[in-house]
């Protein structure tokens, strides 16, 4: 069955489709106009590891267009520990929703998934494989801060080594034409076959170490967590992670347009005092999670979103 | 955002009409009536810490009024345990809901969780702090049965030391010029400093250790858990917790409109053969948590509840 | 308050009426046509130990219905542990729900629950006792097959000892005169006292060890899952387990129209190869669990099911 395991799924044209569905249904996303376009569907949340963020996100948008949700819940008490196979748990799956989303620690989970149910899969994120939803919400928030997505300067900074989110976005971006600066410490780089893939695709990308340097030119910043339990010891880690945290006082020379993302949850890479500047997006952007996944599911499932979303919807009092 | 974070959020006055529109919802609670005022809207149910029938009463209140929710769920398998502040949290689902129930262990979280959102805050419990929510199905419970607020005789039980509930409601009787009368073991007394507060707001308290001989001049006595773990040793905690339980033998001088209440789960506070009596009334308390919150979440969400409910709504087949 | 505690509950007549009705809404199961038959409803789900299949059909039935679920959730988070008992629980949902689906490890507790409330209960699993919703949905998938359920072959095979699925199907099976097989290892066999209850009933039934020779004649063919736990030690439980072991070799003389049915989860009873078999109707059955529940809740809550189920829904877009 169709369905969304990686971006390599969707054409630019696709993508670019698929954000303006998201854009007109953001009254809906905010809860202002009702327009209940998946009445009758159910999603099936299927989360072998627990992302609060992602699910629930899932959930408000099936639950804003008047869909349903079902939680497989938490994966210790599933029918999982008694041996059940993923191919098993699918089927089951595949016949109690009309679509599915799935989170799983084994890269590739979703595609088998995928192959093996006649509902369409989204990819709420495999392992150290692909997560295209938060890709699709990470380009829906650059595109609604700069208008578009092409010929931008995009910082990806922190931990590039084990970091999904980067791996995908980096993709997506210079399909776009960006510009890719790769910011972190050495021991959490980019991966080499990553970058040698981004440059035979033909993107333009630079790595470095110094992040403070390339906040004046960029257009978008974009913080990942750096995950303590990566580091030998304490004093390594804080060595590295000082260096890729972001504080209000460093944005002094940043271009007026620049925005700050970050995939969240967040523990100390950006500080507090960040959130009171103009260039934060990143609870923007979590949001945006919610309008982004409604515009994929209606995609997904053959569902037009109206061009006029205002005419079609009600108010709500 | 205004929210309901303590009682003093509240006038008598709009607590009275709170509970008047509770009353006219009573057809939709037990489900005999359909009427989806909160169509399209959104509960995010934020439990830190586990609390079954304020929660459950919550998801039954949005979705008998046609709206629906969204759990965080476990908060061991949330994004809370990877770091995330009760800030971020809250930004998050700030962004998937248009109101919030909340729960929390620390006294203060919900009026921090309200200055940080946009959307209303139910304080569904900050610790040792309010439960305005459980203060206002209580009120709705003793006018439900007195047919009034005013000038009642009530008899609060059991643990006053630890029990908020407690605390909350006291504090809201004698605002309706109710005589509240305290009776716990010494151990387990109503703070003084809550005494004080209450007598300087007019309020006609008193103490006993002695609850039985309370029993037949009481319009309603209101019993609480007295939990083991608050006793040094289990000969300390039986002798306290024996005086301060109810049984159907001592209730035969009783007043014939009096009610016992009890905000759940109970152990031992009342035996079971209470159940069977005219007094008994936590299981309609109970219940009553579900109407007086589809009332107050549409006072907060500015939804005016129809002064002719039968009217307006249809019959369930 | 009438429930489904057994299938005692239910005379000849009115299980054929609830499977006729369950065929009709297939369409509204799949997802293809919409038809909120329990619009404004609320299930309440109190499963005191988990069962993913069970719990989540419960809910795709009631959500295609569109009426609404609430779960009591994991039970280690809910007042239980605090030291509620289940009379208060159950008076609890009661007040929260017009149906209640409950699963609990103890004989029973089914039953103790119906007599405490008002609302109807389903029973899904009483610890070794009953387990109607599932014997009817076998039922429902036998005669999908066979186009009838009488004097059909049906062979019961694996665990049938402690197996309350293969003691509930095989009284359901005789009252329609069929002839049933129970193929175990002798530690695993039939208790004598639910044969002896059958033959007494007017049943005809039979004992083998030896599965594979009862294949060629079968219409049915059961499988259930032989735990591990039930043993002593690994040895005896592989020399045990072997033998009840479906492989599609196996399969080579089987009656063309034959099925292999299992309530699953299934760990190696089944080899995947049978998968891909025309007799395995396994993940059809876990599906029909959606369309037999549905039948049961419009039965329980005395909404009829139209006899046009197409005329009276909507397409789903």
């Amino acid at each position: 069955m169709p369905g969304l395991i990686t971006m390599d799924d969707l054409t630019n044209e696709e993508i670019i489709s698929i954000l303006d569905d998201a854009e007109r249904l953001l009254p809906i996303a905010y809860g202002e106009r009702y327009l209940p376009l998946l009445r009758g569907r159910i999603l099936g949340n299927l989360f072998f590891e627990p992302s609060t963020r992602t699910r629930m996100s899932f959930e408000t948008a099936m639950k804003r267009l008047g869909g349903d949700v079902i939680n497989l819940g938490d994966v210790k008490n599933s029918s999982v520990v008694k041996g059940e196979t993923l191919y098993d748990t699918i089927q089951m799956i595949d016949g109690y929703s009309d679509i599915i989303a799935m989170r799983h620690p084994r890269q590739g989970a979703a595609q088998y998934a995928a192959d093996a149910c006649k509902v369409p899969i989204l990819n709420g994120g495999d392992g150290a494989g692909h997560h295209p939803t938060q890709t699709m919400l990470d380009l829906f928030t650059i595109r609604q801060a700069h208008g578009k997505l092409e010929n931008l300067r995009v910082v990806l900074a922190g931990d590039l080594r084990y970091g999904r989110t980067a791996h995908s976005l980096s993709h997506a971006l210079v399909r776009f034409g960006c510009k890719v600066i790769f910011a972190s410490p050495k021991s959490l780089s980019m991966p080499t076959e990553i970058i040698a893939d981004i440059v035979r695709q033909g993107g333009d990308v630079e790595e470095t170490e110094d992040l403070l340097s390339e906040i004046n030119q960029a257009d978008v910043i974009y913080m990942t967590r750096i995950q303590k339990e990566r580091f030998p010891d304490e004093d390594e880690y804080l060595k590295v992670a000082d260096a890729y945290k972001l504080h209000a006082r460093d944005l002094d020379d940043a271009k007026s347009e620049m925005i700050i993302m970050h995939p969240l949850p967040r523990v100390e890479e950006i500080h507090p005092s960040v959130d009171e500047t103009r260039y934060a997006r990143y609870f923007q952007q979590a949001f945006n999670g919610v309008v982004t996944r409604m515009s994929l599911m209606c995609w997904l499932l053959g569902v037009g979103v109206p061009g006029d979303v205002i005419a079609a919807s009600e108010v709500i009092a």
